[in-house]
């Protein structure tokens, strides 16, 4: 049996396949151009060549068409029948305060789903469009949701709450909920395991650092704290997102240049951040840019990694004890630099970082210890994999055994347990195409 | 002689007036509803009655003029000539990058002052008004004005830049700021002699909580991070200023509710904060409400020492290591159980708050060590005196001794000073008068 798992953006749609008797990733791949003059599909599987074409997709429908198709061609499938297909797993931006789990979907779960789209207008239509459409063209299998936030939902009020006029709250939803739950979510459960921990006696920070990027404050195996708010503007400096800035900025700038409310959330959300200091986003082309002494470019690094070290602090000060500080994703696994700046004078705090083990640890596929054996807080970089707890929720949402993470043993719990696609380093390219970067971040 | 102090807000003037010879506080009073049908002035001299009156003060000059004649009454005033006024000092909110340190009043700095009004639309035409209206009045005496963002002229740019689009910077001078620089000085320098090191060698976190509250980092005696930014609204949980929140709020709920930009500035420096949260600002009511098992009123509490904890630990991590926590103005000075709550759970980062002494720091008059004898970070609660400082750089200024603070020794820094006023605990009643808290504190 496979577990398929879908990613549905607004014009794309990012799927894996997972061979759940293998444990291990058999395919993987990308729709573009979902409803545009012409639709583009990457497909890798496992041992066999790439395949790339262009077609017809005016609806996500057709984009779900044409990857149950490829995954049963005899030339680039890896499936025989569609039968094969045990369960999808949807990844969705938002689970309001509704969503503390993943869950499968239902009619009423839908119209659930729908209830939640003004607070994320960007992400939320596509990701319900998939999941019609995946039922449709897959009607007879169950179908789970992942909720991006769901993982936060442990945050007591002081850390979700914000200190505005107490009806936006309850009538607006207005409150944190966070992001990239999925990533540390599974990030967690492995610093246990490097810890030789139960997760309940486990209190890491986890820094999920990306395009977007977050962090979250873990205590006793659950998320406490989160930087991310009521999206995902808030917290750290991002690729093009402002992260924390004084609330009274867009007033002012509102005021002085015209622009409209509409239009300065996107200044913050696609002109801001690294993109808005220095004109570049990707991490490696700001730091060159630094290196060669472009002072904007410096100014964006210094920016990053001392917001990072701020809330690493902050989060220590809210924990109280901490086992370890964990770097993931993208720039947070590859990102040495960026790792040993916002680490850099926390010794006082009992985090000591190996200079050498930090730039030893510049690939995706291998977790490491990069603080030095004395440092009374560890340091790891761990490897996110956020379609495997989504493959592994659909799995158990459809055998019947899923419960909420602490009432669940996930298979990467396990000391045994090795990633098997990330120790190959399979489908590498997809991941590190930058144009791909976008709908493979969560959230985007 | 005797030095003026001045305060000037939209439609009042507080001041003070020092003997320079006996270093002591003559007396303090402020005036209210200038403009207005009616004005009001309190006045208390050293050992003389309190006097009040209405009169009619239709601009500051009407006022300034009163106040100026009250000093010199036969049976409330304290001196016997207009003469005996050495030199004035102004409180102004605003320096922008101009003003580094305090200045003497010119017609030339006037204008740059004017051209500050953009950063302070709310304060800045009181302080101004208030320094033009006392120069023709004392057309003879010089003006020194004292900037409440000078000290923090010497962040870092990564503590005072935003990722925001940089011409943001360039075109409307976007920046973090500071306010309270003038209470941060002198609590700095006094926690240097409690700690009996030079302000250069010492590396303090100084939490100013009154009806606004803000924090700042301290290393090498000098301003390194703060958390009020561009404006007073960033950062800490205030009485009903919102403090941090995601940005992207603005945008949702004017988008949901139809507000303007400006009322959601006004919502947010208004309505939000403790008052928000559970209809209360004075910490003494939210507390007792909680304690009575109001939910919103413990949300409250919980909140605002939740925030003050991440800052405190955000700021550990930038400064590396501490010397000692400073706690000032009417909370942080009275407020032991929001001091208790937001530095328990700090022992591990080497924060040792000792109950007893925690409990007797209830006064304004005394500076108290309230951290154990084996804490390796000192808690301090210091009373601040931002008019002194004010003093002593109007002083300096007349006297052409004068120089940024980094290069100038204030009374204050030395082993033997007492503030003789504040042990006399003079002119509580004008400082503990609910309605005037908005008058004493800064930024109001």
């Amino acid at each position: 049996m496979v577990i398929l798992t879908l990613n549905c953006g607004s014009s794309s749609a990012k799927y894996q396949v997972y061979d759940w008797d293998a444990k291990d990733v058999l395919a993987v791949g990308v729709v573009e151009r979902i409803g545009l003059e012409y639709s583009t599909i990457e497909h890798q599987a496992l041992g066999k060549d790439e395949y790339k074409t262009q077609f017809s997709s005016p609806t996500h429908k057709e984009a779900i068409e044409l990857i149950i198709s490829i995954l049963q061609d005899k030339q680039y499938g890896v499936i025989d029948d569609i039968s094969k297909i045990g369960a999808v797993g949807h990844r969705v931006l938002h689970g309001g305060e509704k969503f503390k789990k993943s869950t499968l979907v239902t009619d009423e779960i839908l119209k659930s789903l729908k209830e939640l789209v003004t607070l994320g207008p960007l992400h939320m239509p596509a990701n319900i469009m998939g999941i019609e459409a995946a039922r449709k063209v897959m009607p007879n299998v169950p179908h789970a949701i992942v909720m991006d936030t769901a993982w936060h939902q442990t945050m007591p009020p002081a850390s979700y709450m914000y200190a505005v006029p107490y009806e936006w709250y309850e009538k607006y939803n207005v409150r944190r909920y966070g992001f990239h739950g999925t990533s540390f979510l599974y990030t967690a459960k492995r610093a246990s395991v490097l810890l030789g921990k139960a997760p309940r006696d486990t209190n890491v920070i986890i820094c999920h650092i990306g395009n977007g990027a977050s962090i979250c404050a873990v205590k006793n195996g659950i998320c406490v704290d989160t930087s991310m708010g009521l999206t995902p503007l808030e917290g750290l400096v991002m690729g093009s997102r402002s992260g924390d800035l004084d609330p009274a900025i867009l007033p002012y700038i509102m005021n002085l240049t015209g622009v409209t409310s509409q239009e300065i959330d996107t200044l913050l959300n696609k002109k801001s951040g690294l993109i808005g200091l220095c004109g570049r986003s990707d991490r490696r082309d700001v730091q060159a840019a630094a290196q060669a002494g472009d002072a904007k470019a410096q100014l964006g690094v210094d920016l990053e990694c001392h917001r990072l070290k701020k809330y690493i602090g902050a989060y220590m000060a809210e924990i109280g004890k901490v086992d370890a500080i964990v770097f993931t994703a993208g720039v947070g696994e590859m990102g040495g630099h960026i790792r040993w700046c916002s680490c850099s004078g926390l010794e006082n705090l009992g985090v000591k970082l190996d200079k050498k083990k930090n730039e030893i640890a510049h690939c995706r596929n291998a977790e490491f210890e990069i603080s030095t054996d004395d440092s009374p807080v560890k340091v790891f970089v761990i490897p996110t994999d956020e379609e495997l707890v989504m493959t592994e929720d659909a799995y158990a949402l459809m055998a019947g055994t899923y419960d909420v993470h602490t009432n669940f043993h996930y298979s990467f719990e396990d000391k045994t347990y090795v990633n098997k696609a990330r120790a190959r380093g399979f489908a590498k390219n997809l991941e590190t195409r930058p144009e791909l970067k976008d709908i493979l971040a969560s959230p985007r």
